[in-house]
């Protein structure tokens, strides 16, 4: 029986680095409709996010139903009132992709990022890929310094936001209120997917140890 | 003990109410910061949120505590997991007001929302402390149909958000970009806690039924 229990775990973890794959994969398509105006792209993932949503929701339920039947304690427990955090977060990360789409289609045809942003936007998404793959890692190696190191690309993440308006607000900017406004959002939709990011992570150091991480990072 | 467990889960909502009224507090003070420049009040909610911060790990502690000693199953179990879920959506609502009275912080001794936007600003304020002051009475009540009539009120802050971008977009928009920038993440900050606020309400109407709400909205 704790057997069973135990393969229901591992199958917890393994959705869980499943919805990592598709929020990167969304979270990439996205930066990449944005950036070219792809407006199919930008409709697929917009379409797909409720793949992310129905897993959301999978899990969330799997979890209610190991807990009434397994009664878990200690590390078990643990584990499984972090997995339905983490699918949380990544739900919203999913939710971010699909805003950054939503801002490609609604600019269509025209390319919503401005050639002097295009660089620092496509940065932001290559960031948020690779630290949404480094989450995943994290998820199935549980190393806790991988966790830590997280916030590296974060700070990276929080880097680029500030060059971004940065050029926002340099006096020569040539766009106008809208522009600034979309990449006002724009920003905040990566920044923000990156900080749920670093929360999976963690909570992967306090489904290990039982402590929180904010004291040690 | 049965009587002893369900004081724990009456405690349980206690401490919900109660962030509910620090984070109500919060954008309320962070609202009349902003608009009237008040520096000490906008550092009041900014030191202020570490309160907040503390009742939610406090919460989860002693939801994760409950869990491992009391075995819940059904609706006990459900009582728990979504009060761990709902006592994140009021944190994160708690940083949103932290947010907003960063901005008042920011931008003293001058008002950082122009006087064009001021009314659409404390409208937006006004809104978002109605709607956490119904979510805690859905909290309290587990009443259904008030949980699912915030999204009325959660419609009144769409229209507000847009009036606020309608007036951003106005060609005689006179405050430039940084204002803009400002508008914009204050207008994002005010919609997020009003999302979440609906959130909390939705997971009262799955604590009651089990079934989520989404499709009888």
């Amino acid at each position: 029986m704790r057997d069973a229990f135990h393969d229901d775990l591992d199958a917890t973890r393994i959705t869980l680095v499943e919805m990592c794959k598709l929020v990167g994969n969304a979270m990439d398509r996205a930066t990449t409709a944005l950036l070219t105006a792809d407006l199919k792209l930008a409709e697929e993932v917009i379409s797909d996010d409720a793949k992310i949503d129905a897993l959301h929701h999978d899990l969330d339920a799997r979890i209610l139903n190991l807990m009434a039947r397994q009664q878990p304690v200690a590390g078990d427990l643990r584990t499984l009132v972090t997995s339905i955090r983490m699918s949380a977060d990544l739900e919203r990360m999913g939710d971010l992709a699909h805003h950054v789409a939503k801002v490609a289609r609604m600019r269509y045809p025209a390319t919503a990022v401005p050639s002097e942003l295009a660089l620092t936007m496509q940065e932001m998404g290559n960031v948020a890929k690779r630290i949404i793959e480094k989450t995943s890692g994290v998820i199935q190696s549980h190393d806790l310094t991988a966790a830590m190191q997280l916030e590296k690309d974060d700070d990276e993440m929080d880097r680029l936001h500030r060059k971004l308006f940065t050029t926002l607000l340099d006096d020569s900017w040539p766009h106008g209120i809208e522009t600034a406004i979309d990449m006002t959002l724009l920003g905040r939709y990566y920044e923000r997917c990156a900080d749920h990011a670093v929360s999976v992570a963690r909570r992967v150091y306090f489904l290990v140890t039982g402590e929180y991480a904010s004291d040690q990072a």
